[in-house]
């Protein structure tokens, strides 16, 4: 009887495996020699599923990403307007050592993206999906009344990604400064541009 | 008699070919080889300066650290307050080739300080250093009644901090919604922050 595989199973261990090899030992020690050994899979057992390095670092990227949608949507399924952006904000944000290690992650992911156009073009999508979250929630506080209508949305928007973004790097590399209390004053900041005075 | 060589010039001229062909080509393709080879030097020439990539990597980050230091110098001497913060926050935000290639070489920076903490401490030097600087203005722009009293320094300081180490991912990697007309327009939108209504 031939062995019963379930790859979608084994991919997913292989990511994990991945990803949690690059948020504490960087992204030039996921070799594929390594996530096999640390996934305890034989040398080689990796190549069927990933025959690159540089695919299997997308497809981590990719589950790092589909990890926060997750818990974007968990939190902001119920929500609306100032509240969902707000909450939207607070899962994107490293506040906990585990988001620490995906803001590990996404540094690393930048840097191998600056010169693999696949790599940024998954990134340019997330964005794109953020992006439209986020517009639509600063429409949905302006319609209620949050927002001084002085500041367009867009730019509203793209300023607060870029916070987001900016976020992700503080938190790694000045955390004295970005404790999570630190994090969620920033944000206050941020958001008092989008409350009626 | 001895052949003069100006060290410091060398060394100079080794940083500028290194800064130039990871803002191109990548992390990955400035090894010690292929330096020499652009910069014009015997292959095994760039050791006596620099004996390790490691060693090359930090003095080209601490290169790109100083180059926008004098440029922030240069624009903000004269200045105080709130004037001297938005001239800072002008050069600091990548808005011209020169300064994407700077930010593609920060975004190298970042990955390779993620597990490298001697360069993880020139980025927090550099961070202190510009953190004392964005203070000092916001205190200066307060005391000049530009600033309303209810949001504390700090968290603006840092807010604004956050803000453009994102510009430099933003820009890069999200260049349509980041030209320099939005990256201004984002930075009006944050410094309204600033200015009493």
């Amino acid at each position: 009887m031939p062995k019963i595989v379930d790859h979608e199973h084994r991919r997913g261990e292989i990511v994990e495996t991945t990803w949690r090899i690059i948020a504490r030992r960087g992204l030039d020690a996921a070799t594929l020699r390594d996530v096999a050994a640390e996934a305890g899979f034989a040398n080689g057992a990796i190549k069927p599923y990933f025959p690159t390095k540089a695919s299997l670092i997308r497809a981590t990227f990719a589950h790092v990403f589909e990890r926060t949608s997750r818990r974007i949507d968990a939190v902001t399924e119920e929500a609306t307007g100032f509240e969902a952006l707000h909450a939207f904000c607070l899962e994107v944000l490293p506040l906990d050592e585990e988001r620490l290690d995906e803001a590990r992650v996404v540094i690393s992911f930048w840097q191998s993206a600056l010169n693999n156009p696949d790599q940024a073009e998954l990134n340019d999508a997330v964005m794109l999906e953020w992006r439209r979250k986020i517009r639509a929630w600063l429409r949905e506080a302006r319609a209620a009344g949050a927002a001084p209508a002085r500041l367009p949305v867009d730019a509203v928007a793209e300023t607060l990604l870029t916070f987001l973004l900016g976020a992700q790097i503080a938190a790694v590399f000045d955390a004295d400064f970005n404790t999570p209390d630190h994090l969620e004053t920033q944000l206050e900041v941020h958001l008092g541009l989008l409350r009626a005075d």
